[in-house]
Parts: structure tokens; sequence; C-alpha cells
């Protein structure tokens, strides 16, 4: 068995792991926070000595040398693939980064990149909770909302590698500044920080909701995760939260039923452990707006590779750019 | 030579071509207006007179035989492309309708469906405006608003036919009720009718406009195109509505962009005689709102094969369907 790295570059943390090449096992696994104060460089450097100690850790583990053919990265974006380079991205400070070429000089390995959402997306489908989709939309619900097209197993990455920034359509062109600049993303609504913010924004107002005891009183420490924790416990104020994050959702996803008609809508992050609480009222949404024959084809589902969908893909995004998965 | 005889049903017009099988000539040009009284069965005699008298009409042109070999049909749907049954159209009063075999058994030829948007958008990619587009996303804006993805020359059917229903991908959650069931959907806002609506609406509130001579004072008699020939004639009103226009389909087409990523959207329909006052605020409102990345990527068209863009794109879809492509 032969194995290839995995790296997921995240605005929160770099994840790394060692995986087989077929997926069946992920060794050596390593998750540290992004360190952002480190500078541009700083945080490829800390990249590549995740790598180093995934592999060191692999080799422990598997008790001995493994053959590793190459390094798949996954990024936020935007980036391009062809080149290796990653265009700009504010929260690493990062601006026409050759971060494959600097990678796979410093691990003497070949290395390929792709945005980091494509990477969750196709992670779920190789190994995860999208498995046997042949149209497959996934949305990364974290810091902000990355999202992916998988057809017929491969990333869909348009004609510039732009292709699935689904956090970043319009759900209301007059609504809410989005930091990309335009009005109303679905980001601007049902990020992490957003739904956080929305819990906040009620509780100030007098909201009563076991929340407040959850953080201690300090309303800073609240998250999506923190939200759909208490909503599952019941909290009535987290389940309106929760209801609105769905109805935001859903009709994002509807809007993606009639223009791509998946047969699976996978959805990745923290806000999913609301469970049937976010999803009950998600897929009411969508079957609300969307076209009947869509609605019947499409099952919407959670992710389940929490905090490594990102590395499988990036294993399955490697496999795909050097031939290595036929 | 042999040929391919390519059928464009809409709500308003049946369109039939005898196309030559490399799309370089079209013979025996049929339109008539769509026979909605007749009942389900009487709009499907009414194709098949149609295809036989473009053949007739062909052959005379032609200036004797030719050879045949089968019959693309564009029709509005949901449909099902693989049983070749359109599910339902409520404008035809179609449910449940074989109409491939229908066509089939009438021609004595083997014949295909598809989607009629998707035909339009295909037949601007083969022979039209999108020439040359790997990545083409396309509008048809008539009675409704159709669309079309078109990915290295193929129609993206989706999952199940639905794919490309860009008229139903909602622009305003809370916005106007459409047909469809959705609410906000482009169609409500910048389809023909609506169009003529919003210009309607803005006379009988007292606007000052050429369109009303143009009519008659027959305010019934407004239409999209009506509108966009006032405005490209440089009447104030008009140029506002076209404006509008403009906006709620920029909106639509960065998210778009931003979904799907195209080298080339295409837009097809009489609004596009509006010309410049059409596409220069559209493609400025996609310049504010989609990634930079995607918007430097992508050409923005009108169509330019008004009224044979669907017969071409049967044709097209005949020949993709049954591997007579390549």
């Amino acid at each position: 068995m032969r194995y290839i790295i995995g790296v997921d570059i995240g605005g929160t943390n770099v994840v790394v792991g060692t995986v087989a090449e077929d997926g069946s096992r992920l060794h050596g696994k390593r998750s540290e926070p992004t360190l952002l104060s480190a500078g541009p460089g700083g945080t490829v450097d800390q990249v590549n000595r995740l790598v180093r100690e995934s592999l060191a850790a692999a080799r422990d583990e598997l008790g001995g040398g493994i053959e590793v053919i190459g390094v798949g990265i996954g990024s936020p974006g935007p980036l391009d693939t062809q080149s290796g380079t990653v265009l700009v991205t504010p929260n690493l400070g990062w601006t026409e980064m050759p971060l494959r070429d600097r990678v796979a000089t410093a691990a003497g390995l070949p290395a390929t990149l792709d945005n980091d959402a494509n990477c969750a997306v196709l992670g779920e489908w190789w190994r995860g909770a999208a498995q046997g989709g042949a149209v497959v939309v996934g949305l990364t619900i974290g810091t902000g909302i990355g999202g992916g097209i998988v057809l017929d197993g491969k990333v869909f990455h348009g004609a510039s590698d732009v292709a699935g920034e689904i956090g970043h359509a319009s759900i209301d062109p007059s609504g809410r500044r989005c930091k990309c600049g335009n009005y109303g993303c679905l980001e601007a609504y049902a990020s992490g920080p957003a739904i956080a913010l929305r819990a906040v924004e009620g509780l100030e107002a007098g909201a009563d909701s076991r929340l407040t005891e959850y953080v201690n009183g300090d309303l800073a420490e609240i998250t999506a995760r923190t939200v759909s924790q208490a909503a599952r416990e019941g909290d009535a104020f987290c389940l309106e939260v929760i209801r609105e994050t769905a109805h935001y959702l859903g009709g994002a996803v509807a809007n993606l039923l009639n223009i791509i008609n998946p047969d699976i809508v996978v959805i990745c992050g923290g806000v999913t452990l609301a469970g049937d609480h976010l999803f009950g009222p998600l897929c009411n949404e969508v079957r609300r707006r969307a076209f009947r024959p869509a609605v019947l084809t499409c099952r919407i589902v959670p992710g389940n590779l929490p905090g490594t969908a990102g590395v499988f893909g990036a294993v399955a995004s490697y496999r795909a750019q050097t031939g290595e998965s036929d």
C-alpha cells in the first residue's frame, strides 16, 4: 500500500494526515490552530513542519518504512490549480503564493493544490456521506461558507477554479454587505460567526437561554457549535436561531437543486450537530421552493468526516490531478 | 450530407427546420403559433404536421431526395430525456406525454427529447454566439426564463433533467410569488411578461413614454420587445425599465459566475434588442458582485440565432444522445 499526505489549511486550523492511497486508512493525524501571527511565510513553514510530523507519526504507527508518493493540499482561495498558486487569502495574508511548489520542495515530493471546500466535498464523496453520488453539491459551514461541486467523482472547477463558491451566491441582493464585496451572500447569514452573531444579538435584546450559562456569561465565547448543542438539548431560543439558519440554508439549497439538480447535497460543519433541528426545517424549505423532480431525486445529508473530510479530499484531488485515480 | 429535423416547441411558437448534420445549413423552416386551443393531442398533431412540411420544403429547396436520419425535439419541461416523456407542461396541457415516441412514430424516424432552453443554449454553443465555450451558461428570456448549462459541448442535465432551471433560482426569498410555487424567482422579475408588466405599471402611474404611441394606447400590446425597441431609440422611461431588468439579471448572473464559473454566458430573447442599454448595466452589476477571477474569465453575450437556436440545439442534442456527434 502506498500513501499520500493530505493537507487541509483553514483560517482556524491546519490538519494534516497520511492516507492510504485507496482512502482506507488515515495515520499520523496532526491538527493545530493556524499560525496567523507568524506572517505569510510562517504559515507555510507550519504546514511543512506538520507534513514532516504527520509522516513521522504515520511511520511510528505503522512500525516502519512506508512509501509516500505525494502531497495533496487544500487551501482557501481563490487559487489557480494549474500553477499551484494561491492568488489571495486575506485571512492568511497570502498574495500570489506559490504554495504547491513550496510544499513540494520542502517535502521532496510532488504536490497538488485545490480549494479547501472542494476538497472537503470531494472527501465526503470519496469516503464520507456523499459516496455514490453522481452529482454532489456540498457546503462547508465554518468561519465562512465554502462549497464544492463533484460530478462523477471529479471536482468541477469551472473555467478558472472559482466554481462552487456557493457561500457567495446572494440570497438577498440588497441584503447584508459581505466581506467579498457582494451584498446578501449566504455566508453573511449562515456562516458560523453569522449564526453566533444572531444568537448574541438575541441575548443582548433580552432573550432567555441556557446559552448564557454555557459560556459563563461571556457572550464572545458563543459559537455556532454552542448554539447547536443548546438547541439539541431543547433550548427554545437556540432552536429558533437554528430554524432561522435552516431557512436561509434551505432557500440557497433550493436554488442549487433548480440550477444543478444534485442527487446528494452534503452539509459539513459544527452547525450540523443540531441534527434534525437543522435538517428538518431545511428540507421543508427546499421542498417548498424547488422543482418537485429535483426534490425527489435529492438526499440532503450531514457530512460524516468531521475534521478529516478536507484531508481525505486533498488526497483524492491529488489522485485526480496526477491521474493516480485510474 | 445527411439531415436531422429539429423541433423547437414553445408556449408561443413551434419552429421546425431540416438541418444538415454538421449544422452548416437549415432548410424548410416552418414557424407557427402554438395551437393551444386544440388540446394536448392537437399540439402533437401540429408538431407532426410541421415536421412533414419542413421535410417537404427542404426537399423542394434542395431539389430532390435527401437522407434524413432522425428528429431532435426541444420541449418545455420538466421532462425525462431517458423515456422521452414530458412530465407536465401547464401551458400545453401535457401530463406524462410520451412525446418522443409520438413524433418518432409519425415521422418513421428515431427521435430524441430535451428541454427547450437546454436546446437553445446548446444551439448557441454549436452554431451561435457561444461557440468555443468550455463552460457555457445560457438564459432564454421569453414567456418565462429558461436556462441551460453546456459543459464541453454537452448539455449538463443533473441527476433528473432539472439542471439549468436558472429562471427559478430565487433572487429574493420573500419576493413575488412565482407560478412554480417558489418566491422571488428571477422569472417573476425579468421574463418578457414581467418586463412588460413593469412598463405597464409605470405608464398607469403616469410615466411619460413614446411606448403609448407605439401601441396606439393599448397597453395590453406592450411586450419586452416593444420596451426594448423604445429604449434603443432613447425613450427615457423604457431605458429605466431596461436598467431595472439589467439589475435583476446581473444579480442572477453574478451568482452563476460564483457557482458555475462559466467562460461564456449567453442571453437569448427579444429583450436583447436593447443591446448595450441592457448589457452595459448588466455587466456592471456582475462586476460589482461576482468574484474577480470569475469576472475576468467570462464573456457575457447576446445570442445570435434568434428564432433558430432551439432548432439547431435540438439537432445537436439528437447528435449527442444518439452518439452521432463523434
